[in-house]
């Protein structure tokens, strides 16, 4: 195919031309960056309509924008909905990083810098295939593109987008490239993703910071109860103890926990590889089980008193926390948002105040391996890779899948491209140019296959 | 008394001088300000060669300096050594404060500052009643003064200056203004200390930050791991659970405990005042025993993951507090430090590492009541209060007093003046220029009732 020639010619521009979008600090998170998202957006404005797409906008939500294109060759042929995301996480700590995460460099065959995997890298993929298939005048059906800029903070104005563009985002199927596959010689396809539900907590004690000789053990102390409040939240069996938390959790047959129990994965080097002696999870359940099937509770943020160089002696008046957990079908990030913060209230003691402030959420998803979409994506990936994918469950969340199929009702297909040693929404997050190309060469094949459907 | 009119005529270049003071940031904790701790013993030498003391110097240690001034007018009178501190607390949170911390202001009487009552204003009360004795001939006794730069960080290296200055050192008793009187209707001389043992923990899951939805349920979160360490620290009589940790607490008699709780003490107007619905602390102890005769814990500082705006779903690798325990008779700081080290690192789970850092400590210390020191102060505050003082037992720790008495055999009297409403340790620190006056006058008549004993 003159596409695969076409990507083949075009690598080191295809490599630039991701690092100067990977040199804008698109961090969504944080608003002294939103001048820097918004210049993201405009990059992929301005590349669309290099590359030959028509109706290419920049679409205002109330937050930051999503970027929209689409190149519609023949109405009666099957659309292609590619999802993307162009922000990403905070780079905090910035001291951990070995080279500064928005000044991409290459080292090893791996691209370093904040969003090289997560997301720009896998998205810009998909933008790079479609040019080569325009190009090449090899593009086979209709394409449209809707990338936003909010997926690190949780998608909030997207729904509403989507729910106001049901026509000019009808499709066949919808292809996102935001997961990863299990190694390089396994490649793999995510059929199923973790909800999310994610909350912050205020404890508050004394109206003011107090002197911990002259009021210590007389008053309680915001960190010492909010360190009790989060220990009471799991037991020592590793299970949440939030009443009705596992109530919706769909258990797998056994048959399924074989299949997922198949996945090439070794103990050993997964704890040599995070400098771990042990393992810790829910009781009953494999290391894959625990990541892939069951629900979380991790505190992604803690802090409350003097934290500076050496000691202070304060009985502080507040401490807080951040608190999400990964949920699994059929749990509702509604619900159980609202069963966190309904319990953290009622197990807060009458000697502090207790506020929950829900941050974002999504839903669970599983996709079938039965789907139009993912033979297609299957087939791709048998092409490019020489092998046939391994349908995988995976911890991470994407909560737009489930908001697609209520909204669009159509399926997703996560044609990711990442590999756990990218390290994403870590310092020294990296991508390797073998999965960019890879990925390209497999976006491309994947239009032909659809298309034939 | 001459020097009693002196004081009213200066009265407020005795405010403006200790304003200049104040507007010294000589936080000891945070090594940025190293340069203005030193400015604030500049400041301390300079005024004492004014006033007239000899043998004023800067006395360089492995840290902070000391200040040390004397005035020896008969060997054979009795002396008195002044022991005080020019280093302050650090001032964060900044945010919290009505006025910036070192930019002193009068409001209501009061003196707003970091350092306003803990210690410079009190301190500098004892230069000025010297100042004002020696001005008018009235110094009845000869006078030492320690003023040091470290009391905020555990005073490491007083302990080497006293030991190699017996004999510079030598006196009859020690005077500190570093305590609290109950209320300026109920002056009072704290005749019991605690001591303090403080550490830093620091936990360490993972050797790097990891996705929480990717890693999440499969790997240990230190915050988690910290929170629950640090929750079964107290058992829920609010009891400390480290094995050992009460084996040398002296309890107190009946007898003790009903003059202990005489002490005019309202518990409403005491939760009224901290904004709190309860007071919490160890079971079967009143609030004026669980803060001056118990032995308590507090997390002063706590941190991990992210802890910036908005949300980042992280796992992360580290998390860390600060922890300090308040001791009473006959805890040993040393002993109670390797105690909680050793029991920190013990119940560490094998799926993390568990590193403690010891940061500084002290000895509780008791002072008679019996002694010429409490004796001549309390003559002292019935002529300038009208009032006989209350002995009362404070949880603040002064870890030297216990310091003085091994090393130089030498009785301490704590002359404080300040109230609990200063907030010391706590944004908007203040002092009643009221107490201010009164403490200077007071300590006057210290020394008159101290020379004729």
């Amino acid at each position: 195919m003159e596409s695969i020639k076409y990507i083949e010619e075009n690598k080191q521009r295809f490599l630039d031309e991701l690092f100067e979008l990977l040199r804008i600090p698109s961090v969504s998170a944080d608003s002294k960056f939103k001048g820097d998202v918004r210049k993201a957006a405009e990059f992929l404005k301005a590349n669309f309509e290099k590359i030959g797409a028509d109706n290419v906008e920049i679409c205002e939500t109330a937050g930051h924008p999503i970027v929209y294109a689409e190149k519609i060759i023949d109405p009666s042929k099957p659309t292609i909905l590619v999802y993307g995301h162009y922000d990403v996480q905070p780079a905090d700590p910035y001291e951990l990083w070995d080279s500064p995460p928005f000044e991409p460099v290459l080292k090893d065959e791996r691209i370093y810098a904040r969003g090289a995997c997560d997301d720009k890298g896998q998205m810009y993929m998909h933008v790079k295939a479609f040019e080569a298939m325009v190009a090449c005048d090899e593009l086979p059906c209709n394409v449209k593109f809707m990338i936003e800029g909010e997926e690190e903070v949780g998608s909030d104005n997207l729904g509403v987008f989507v729910a106001e563009n049901r026509e000019k985002l009808k499709s066949d199927v919808i292809v996102i490239s935001d997961t990863s596959i299990i190694s390089n010689e396994h490649p793999s396809i995510t059929v199923g993703l973790k909800g999310l539900s994610y909350l912050q907590v205020e404890v508050t004690g004394p109206n003011r910071d107090l002197h911990s000789g002259v009021y210590g053990g007389g008053v309680a102390n915001p960190i010492n109860t909010l360190c009790d409040m989060i220990a009471s939240l799991m037991d020592d069996k590793g299970r949440i103890t939030i009443p009705g938390f596992y109530d919706k959790v769909v258990e797998l047959t056994q048959e399924q926990r074989d299949e997922l129990n198949k996945a090439p994965f070794n103990l050993d080097d997964y704890k040599k590889d995070l400098g771990i002696k042990e393992v810790k999870g829910e009781d009953g359940y494999t290391t894959l089980e625990r990541v892939g099937i069951r629900p979380t509770l991790d505190v992604n943020g803690i802090w409350g008193g003097y934290i500076g160089e050496g000691a202070k002696t304060v009985l502080p008046s507040k401490a807080y926390a951040k608190i999400s957990t990964r949920l699994v079908p059929d749990q509702d990030n509604k619900e159980i948002t609202e069963l966190i913060k309904n319990h953290l209230e009622s197990i807060a003691p009458d000697y502090v105040k207790v506020k929950v402030t829900p941050h974002h959420g999504g839903n669970p998803a599983v996709t079938s391996t039965e789907g139009a979409g993912y033979q297609a994506a299957a087939k791709a990936i048998e092409k490019a890779w020489g092998k046939a994918p391994i349908p995988t469950r995976d911890g991470g969340s994407i909560p737009i899948v489930a908001l697609f199929s209520d909204q669009l009702q159509v399926d997703s297909v996560l044609l990711g491209m990442g590999l756990d040693e990218d390290a994403i929404h870590s310092p020294n997050e990296s991508y390797g140019i073998f999965n960019y190309y890879k990925g390209i060469e497999t976006i491309t094949w994947f239009h032909q296959y659809f298309a034939q459907k």
